[in-house]
């Protein structure tokens, strides 16, 4: 049997990592096999461009360009790990996928979404999550948690965390918007709340796959 | 004024880095200012794009991955490099560019060309070359010139150029295709000819633009 394929995506500060981490922890608790991984990354290749598309350089990705490095590592990991896994019968959880691409390019910097959602079809060959949890916070929870990490690893936030606050707004604004337009694929979380109360909101909307 | 961007396509073998230097030689001599670049590359980050496509590595693009880290390429180059050299007024002389990936991915590999060339259009804004120089080579002369220079430098071939028969013999259609198809933009050139005949038609070709 086919495995199934959970997202989670949100705003930067909304706790992803840790919430993919438990989720994983939880569903080996259920016996399930698990396979975590995130995007951009999961391959050799798609780390690399990783890489390219978050640090810092003298020479960064113009948008057009961004968006191509995002969906090429897409197409890496689609086709080396998250399909060979739900061809297993495995469960994958991914932090980030096409909702990403969608709110970050397309509300976020404009880009046309369905143009977007068109180069996305040809990437994933039509693959969509069985369940997307999208954990929210609003900007201020989103900038005081970055705050904290940044000063907790003395790191710079990267170029896309720093972007401006009209940008974050659009983003927020269009993660809703993609909820609304597929409610049964989404879950909306509120991840201001403390991470016991969100991972059990996270538990009780996986159980229904685990039905 | 706005300046002229010419471009070399072609099978590996067919000298194309050669003629992209005399050709640009030839045209400071008739008092052009001339930009020199390649595809995938042109920019730090786009020859950092280009070692991963052209690498052997342990984990190599799948076919969707490499068409969209040709792309990303291409949509850097173009916003930093050949656009701003065109307002300018330069001249841009370019090894490989989109018609490579129409040839390459598409007849070569099997990705329906019209969607590339929907893609295409995003990554470029619409920006067409004024000339594109054909170097045709037949199969068996582009794999004895590609013995030569591997048995000269002890390199192995990389992941394309040591690609099947079949895939070079669908390569050179699929570029007398894309020739065919935009008569005035194209123009072929037999570079099984020796050298000097060769750079002889591109001159004749270029005064064209010059006129």
């Amino acid at each position: 049997m086919r495995g199934r394929f959970i997202t989670f995506e949100g705003p930067e500060g909304g706790g992803k990592s840790t919430h993919v981490q438990a989720l994983s922890e939880w569903l080996k608790s259920q016996g399930k096999t698990v396979v975590v991984t995130r995007e951009p990354g999961g391959t050799r290749l798609a780390e690399l461009i990783r890489g390219l598309v978050r640090d810092e350089m003298d020479d960064p990705p113009v948008t057009r360009c961004e968006v191509l490095l995002f969906l090429a590592a897409r197409a890496q990991v689609v086709s080396q790990v998250i399909r060979p896994a739900l061809a297993r019968g495995d469960w994958v959880v991914c932090d980030r996928f096409s909702d990403s691409t969608f709110a970050y390019q397309g509300y976020g910097r404009g880009i046309d979404v369905q143009l977007l959602k068109n180069f996305n079809d040809f990437v994933t060959e039509g693959l969509m999550p069985d369940m997307t949890i999208l954990l929210d916070v609003p900007p201020e929870v989103s900038r005081e948690r970055l705050a904290a990490r940044q000063a907790a690893t003395s790191a710079a936030g990267d170029r896309i965390e720093t972007a401006g606050e009209m940008f974050h707004r659009r983003l927020r604004e269009g993660f809703f918007e993609l909820a609304h337009a597929e409610p049964k694929r989404f879950v909306v979380i509120d991840a201001a709340q403390p991470i016991e109360r969100v991972s059990a909101a996270v538990q009780t909307a996986v159980r229904r796959l685990l039905a």
